[in-house]
């Protein structure tokens, strides 16, 4: 997530300067004979370019306003995840409590193990999840040893899915720490609402990785904006005043509309791994040291993420 | 759902040039006499295309929301759909463990049949009903073979909605998984409530196919782009330069909006069998894979779908 | 809801002639004194159309939008009420099986009346609130003789709200099936939900039917309507061009925002019982002819409803 | 709630010609020099009052559209009060049978007496918290002795918040009706429910109520429109045409925009007691008039409300 | 928030003046050469501006748009936060009752200092979690004394995240007061789901906090408004009549999409501590008074918060 103020222009005109070229060789071809051998008979009123201008504009807005839901519907989904987690470790937490089992009203060894585990297995989720939706290698978090058992860590490795791995041994454990007495009714069903939630959660967050905008609104966006510039081009020499002078404002409507564009374009994949991206590190990060802090008492907690050239990741 | 990022023109011309024609006749009529018997009277000033394009630019707008609306919310319902496969094999699955009666603490061997087969039978059920939403034959998925037992697939060639007729099925096994002890009490509940849930989305599915996006709108949405090529043709002669340059000009803008329009209508129905749909096989497929993968531990899985000539499907 | 993918003209021109004619005359009483004195000096330039042109289809974009959101919703409403009576059909439906108490173990005669009889009764209920919606004679559907029992539908007859009165009676039913050990404690909870979710459904129903698009904004829309033709009038004959030419130009621009805005006020009214109605009907019998022959096995099943004249009730 | 098709210019005039007499003084200071003296180099072209003139329109849409949802997320609220207080005699009344202690068997004399009073009392919140909605004495209302006990009603006249206060007090006969065996278990969890969504729906109302509009919105649409008019003033007069005809013009255009930020002002605040008002009166005695007739079979009911003069309170 | 009906040019002056006087030497720059020389070769027709000032609108009217579902859902999630603590209240309160264990029918001395400390501990938490969203010190409020155990009060100064650490420790008394048999099994099923929805609603406050509207978006928009003052100062010289009046029309129109900018801009930050602050003082003692004059009976309350220099704080 661009967390800076300031857009820096070195970083875009690498991007654009292409694109503001070829927009100025079509704008120029149009522009130069009409202005140099006075065709003005071929030139068009401003009627066209404006309609087009208008269609092009609600168009866009169409597309910002899209691109914007989709991400922030990430950045969303990505907090309910939090969320999840949180409530796995309201629910698994004993506050400097024993792991009484609440039928027999003694303390359980069993829970003891299985239910920090299963906090610690739903932090790792996430960092693996972040990997997975990021298109990185999976195990890559260096501190996924303090969160996973070894075993458990290295099945993974050769897993179609490890994150939905993980949520079918948070069932497992389930089980056991409920034969153990863990859950009191309630907690009992909303630690299988959280499982359920993560399923549709995860489920959700893979569907805005695979969906993208459809390709016919990108694509012939783009092409109505190169169609404005030839438009203009055609229409702004016509009268007297503007020459030569056409070319530039043609290229800077032309720029405009491709910003805009382009911006939507990058906005809509929150998973991807560039300055973009939803702060899946950071706010994974701020869980495990706030549920390492409540739910263990640790206290040799990892950073907080700072952000890195003016993005947070 | 299209996947390559740009669309070609060969697959457009086809399904446009018929309109483009009977836009260059309806212009060059307006046109032709205007220019050729200088009937400059009989033009128009530029009020009524703009104030036309502006109304049509929004109503467009407008119909380009409710289609990527439409698409979107019959991509979520699948995704849901898949969610709650998910969540069944969550459910129903033992993860290397025996199926245990909890009330007995015996293994239940019934439930060693029935509840795998539950499993299967809601990936079938996701098979059936994407089929039924595309109206193909049901039955046609060659893998059913592997999810459904041979008497119950039979069962179905004769239902008047099959995938329903499973989602009754499950409501039986789930009441003999039940009484062999197999849920406890919150994962009992949650099963009732993805039939809920499942009865709900697939009513929604349906809801979305059978719903067309208002005949009106579509009828005088494209009524009004036809006009609009009328007024521009009546109003761009009128001014000194353009004479039957605007023939061109006024069908360039009937296209765009007809382009529009299109990706509209061609949006609206995400279950239609074409390059647009919601990618049901390679989503379903997927699951088939994950939870084949999870729950039977499975490692002959079948492939996943791959785009064909830029679409998945 | 109209299905035909045309709208015939001559369903329309009774219904618009006469405003057309009075916007003719308007337009007239303005344009032929300017053209037939020449007073050009009362003339105006484009600048107030063109604001007022943009303003009212801004207003009629948020106006388009909301009528299409109400019908959605109507459809929507309507769409949950048929998945909760599946979801009675799940709930109370033995597929083949006996009505066993699951406290005793053994078969409840009482319960083989009395859950047929709810699930019947929940068919009914859509049937009659179908009628009440439309303002029709709630029992008139002739079909309620095989869904309700003699003595329950008379006694409908003199309720001041005859689906309301099922519903409570569906609450007597379940208490009786409940007492017969019919329902597992999940499946128990939920039909409590479903009366919920039914009391909810059906008073947002009444909701959307008697609450009307506020008349603020169609009275206005209308005036605004009217002013711009008149301004229209004002402006077209300004320029050299149009003379008598500007009336039918500002009756084709009052005509499209009247078009626009009329379809509106049809779609706002998602019951009442014209061309536009939530086929209503064609979805109940759907889900009767479904339900009946899966909760019951019934093979002589009423046909489904086809559309008349291009619509669908 | 206005119900009447037209609006009555009567009713508006005394609103508004206060302020269109400033536009048209406004208008008056700057043409009348420019027409007298001839000074058209003080006039500006079509360009800025064009911009500003979209810019607006887009302003007031989108504060038309909040204004519109405000108003109709207040129906919504209140029309889910309805719903719960539609739940809430569900699950307390019993249709002619006894109030049966499901754990005993035998009947509960306690409870006839606590249940009946507890659906009254829930129509009895409804009424006040109507009143305290629209800042009247909250125990106006006369029917109010039918619906509480005496004692219960006093102690309502000293509380800080007299409809919260009976949510509490609900909370306290359930506790009693719930050890009087009355709710089998599904129903019991239901009531709680209830609890939580009515004092979830009672934040919603009040927080609609105390949070307006942002200031800023609505200061500045109106500044904007007054600079428009001036704009419109500088800039008709500067064509060869209009003269002091621009005056009216200038101030058409400013009334239209004045109406539709006046309406969104009238919409916004749905608790407030005038025309526009959520008709709770009018809900509340339906939902009376129901509940009575069903849970009581009273037959000597309230009559419904009618519009007055118009409107629906 | 802002509870003024009008805006004091004073308070925006400060905040304006910079910005107004850099577009007037744009502009200056721009139009006074083209004048003074008579440069009238270098200025542009009005198709450029019109076709960016619709642009920039739509894209305003989506910003504007969205800052203000941003407020509002802040908004919202305070509400819900308000609405989960009165549902602590409605729980765990006994009216003028003893806290009876459900399961002995004897009164519990431990579930009477036990609950209240919930109901007082989830007022607190509302105080701290306030502070900690406007980035103040958490544990400001002077009321925290009457509110928490000194003991837990001193515990939260070191904590990295106190308002969670109350969450937990909600939990841990939660255990207590069930198992002294305080919920009867509905209630109990409700504190845990008010622990979820809590822990999500955190989850979501802290997400608005630290995502801000993207940067892209506000810093183009802005770029977009000063190219539109330079290519208004190009065109407007162009005509015959505006000269040196070109410049403040062009800052005029630059200032008024400034200050729609500028309302987002102030918008987007439901809990910085200035004047646009949702509420939360007034609404977290509102509900102090109430909680405490129900649940305890209290009289001495605290007063509610009144508006500062016509701001609630």
């Amino acid at each position: 997530m661009v967390v800076e103020k300031t857009i820096k222009f070195r970083r875009l005109i690498p991007i654009i300067w292409k694109r503001m070229l070829k927009m100025a060789l079509l704008s120029a071809i149009i522009v130069v004979p009409i202005v140099y051998f006075d065709l003005r008979q071929f030139t068009i009123t401003m009627q066209a370019p404006l309609i087009l201008g208008t269609a092009i504009s609600i168009f866009l807005g169409f597309r910002t306003n899209s691109a914007y839901d989709r991400w922030f519907q990430g950045r969303a989904l990505w907090g309910d995840i939090g969320g999840c987690t949180r409530n796995t470790a309201l629910l698994c937490s004993r506050n400097k409590e024993a792991y009484t089992n609440y039928k027999t009203g003694k303390e359980s060894k069993l829970a003891a193990i299985v239910m920090p585990r299963m906090i610690k297995r739903s932090i790792a989720l996430m960092w693996i999840f972040n990997k997975q939706l990021k298109d990185l290698p999976p195990l890559e978090y260096e501190g996924l040893d303090n969160l996973l058992e070894k075993e458990e860590k290295e099945s993974l490795a050769h897993s179609v899915n490890p994150s939905l791995q993980l949520l079918f041994n948070q069932g497992r454990d389930f089980r056991i720490a409920n034969s153990e007495g863990q859950f009191v009714d309630g907690e009992h069903f909303e630690f299988v609402a959280i499982q359920r939630e993560m399923a549709l959660l995860m489920t959700r967050c893979n569907g805005l990785k695979n969906t993208r905008f459809p390709t016919h609104y990108t694509y012939f966006t783009d092409l109505f904006v190169w169609l404005l510039v030839a438009l203009l081009s055609m229409s702004l020499p016509g009268e007297e005043s503007a020459g030569y002078w056409s070319i530039p404002i043609a290229v800077l409507i032309g720029w405009i509309f491709s910003m805009i564009e382009g911006i939507g374009n990058f906005m809509d994949h929150p998973w991807t791994n560039n300055r973009n991206v939803v702060p899946m590190d950071f706010l994974t990060r701020s869980h495990e040291i706030e549920i390492r802090s409540f739910a263990f008492g640790d206290t040799d907690l990892p950073p907080a993420f700072e952000p890195v050239d003016g993005a947070l990741y």
